[in-house]
């Protein structure tokens, strides 16, 4: 199924469920009004909105107005927050042999690149971003992301696996002149990685059917940045850790509660023609191969589209399409 | 006011609101069922709550049994879970010039050191720490934090200090053989830092009257390993950076939302007759002096007690009172 977050002006927002296409959408209200509520108990919700999510793909295909499909509702992305608006975590990684990662943190052997993010305020895939200043280095970060239920203490990668509730993508907006010096103290990213944006849609793996396999989004994540498309990344094969081996990962000393948001970080594939998903690859790559960069980082104005579609050409989570604005037009102060 | 977050059988727990003395306390539930709906509508419902805390407070002053008093009933530290079970965001700092930081990642001349923790699972204050393994450096970390409501994204220090809404205290257990190689690649401690447990109640800062002064709690913070007294900090004069400065830190490129948790890392003060508030300070003391660490780091069976009293004596935020449990003895798997 497919599940999405309304905005409502308030904090979580209202959960929806959409139809496999993405055309319509219905309100999950008589089961749960927020996600966070099933993912604190799936096992009994989850089943409920599944039911809802039938029928509505029924009423989509019959274009029956009668029963359920009265209440349904042309889907718009514009409409959302983030599947999940805020969570209780949100960790992500550096676990593709990408460029960027090849310069800056190195994974070791047997043990994968992560960071705890800030999960108190996620974009909408549509919402602007706001950015003070464009020297900062304002880049986007396209990837795969997954929603966790509650894992235990030391689960094995496999159990992990079965943890797994939800699938999207993800844009770990970045601020990359800010970024090596805060690395550099050891703590992470904390100025240089503000809000994340999520894709429209959250969805369980079934809806993917065999692309996804053992912990591996075996699709193409499309990357289009002011309109031209600089990225089509293999997201599964070149993944060096699976979600289940991140999941393991982060359970050695404690467990994880459900709604965990981890992500793979840019989505890279060793063959360059195959783009990037985030320009800090792109740059790597030039100062590589010409001892310099010159593709420039985003500029006010600037836009970023990113999409995966599934084996049937349909797209599977929606897309984010996000603009980088000033502070000073920012529409919505707090 | 105090409030406190009783067990209940689930996630979030159950609103209280606990006397001045910590005698008594009263469910919150005609306000508020949990202190996250109350950071998000502070405005609105905490002068609700302040009502029935100054009636709680008169109604034990007066032994009266009359009205509200019948429904309060004894408090007890042993029910409560951490005044925000779990929380959208956890960053702590290490914001005290103690022994460990000297040799761990150095903070810059104007920038404090602060690292994104996990916000998924705290622990209340009287619950066993489970760990998988002695060898890992099993470390206890006192300190002092506060919760937020909303911030904007630029706010100065001064705008900051009003963002906060709660003081309590913290015990951010490390496991510190696995942080070295963790810090080492630059993202942030994650193995190295399961989950934290925080004091009893928290409190607003007009409970300790002019111990809380611009941004600093000077009031001794009290740390006990195995009934032996190990710490008696001062945790106002030596903090380099008051919490509107690490407030501000963060918002420098986003906002912040309401019921994020900042902590100030282990309280530590020049002088080493006031002991320590972790073990790593120590062992680092013993390093400068004798060339090596003498202090061995917990023991499963070891027990950690952190507490904070007023000018007048009182406890402010009652103890937290944890056991080191090994994971195979642990009586409520996940």
């Amino acid at each position: 199924m497919k599940l999405a977050t309304y905005k409502d002006g308030s904090r979580d927002g209202q959960l929806v469920v959409v139809a496999r296409d993405l055309s319509i959408a219905h309100y999950a209200t008589g089961i749960a009004h927020q996600l966070q509520q099933v993912l604190d108990d799936w096992n009994f919700l989850s089943p409920q909105l599944q039911d809802l999510y039938d029928a509505l793909n029924r009423a989509r295909d019959s274009s029956a107005s009668a029963g359920l499909a009265r209440h349904a509702f042309p889907f718009d992305p514009r409409q959302c927050m983030a599947p999940l608006p805020r969570a209780y975590q949100w960790v992500n990684g550096s676990v593709y042999r990408n460029p960027a990662a090849l310069q800056g943190p190195a994974s070791t052997a047997g043990s994968p690149v992560l960071y705890q993010g800030a999960s108190d305020d996620f974009l909408g895939p549509c919402d602007e971003v706001h950015c003070a200043r464009e020297a900062d280095g304002i880049d986007f970060e396209a990837g795969v992301a997954i929603i966790t239920g509650d894992v235990r203490l030391g689960a094995s990668p496999a159990q992990a696996l079965d943890g797994i509730r939800l699938l999207l993508l993800s844009n770990a907006l970045s601020l990359r002149q800010l970024m090596q010096a805060e690395l550099a103290q050891g703590l992470g990213p904390l100025q240089s990685r503000p809000a994340t944006a999520f894709s429209p849609v959250a969805v369980t793996p079934d809806e993917v059917g065999t692309a996804w396999a053992q912990g591996r989004l075996d699709l193409t994540l499309q990357s289009s940045w002011n309109g031209r498309k600089v990225g089509l990344c293999e997201a599964g094969p070149e993944m060096r850790f699976h979600f289940g081996q991140l999941i393991a990962h982060l359970c050695k000393t404690r467990r994880l509660r459900a709604g965990c948001i981890v992500g793979a970080g840019a989505v890279s594939n060793t063959d360059a023609s195959h783009g990037y998903s985030c320009i800090a690859d792109k740059r790597a790559l030039e100062i590589m191969q010409d001892g310099q960069p010159m593709t420039e980082f985003m500029k006010f104005g600037d836009t970023i589209r990113i999409e995966m579609k599934g084996r049937d050409g349909q797209s599977v989570f929606g897309a984010i399409e996000q603009e980088i604005v000033p502070l000073e037009k920012a529409a919505a102060p707090l």
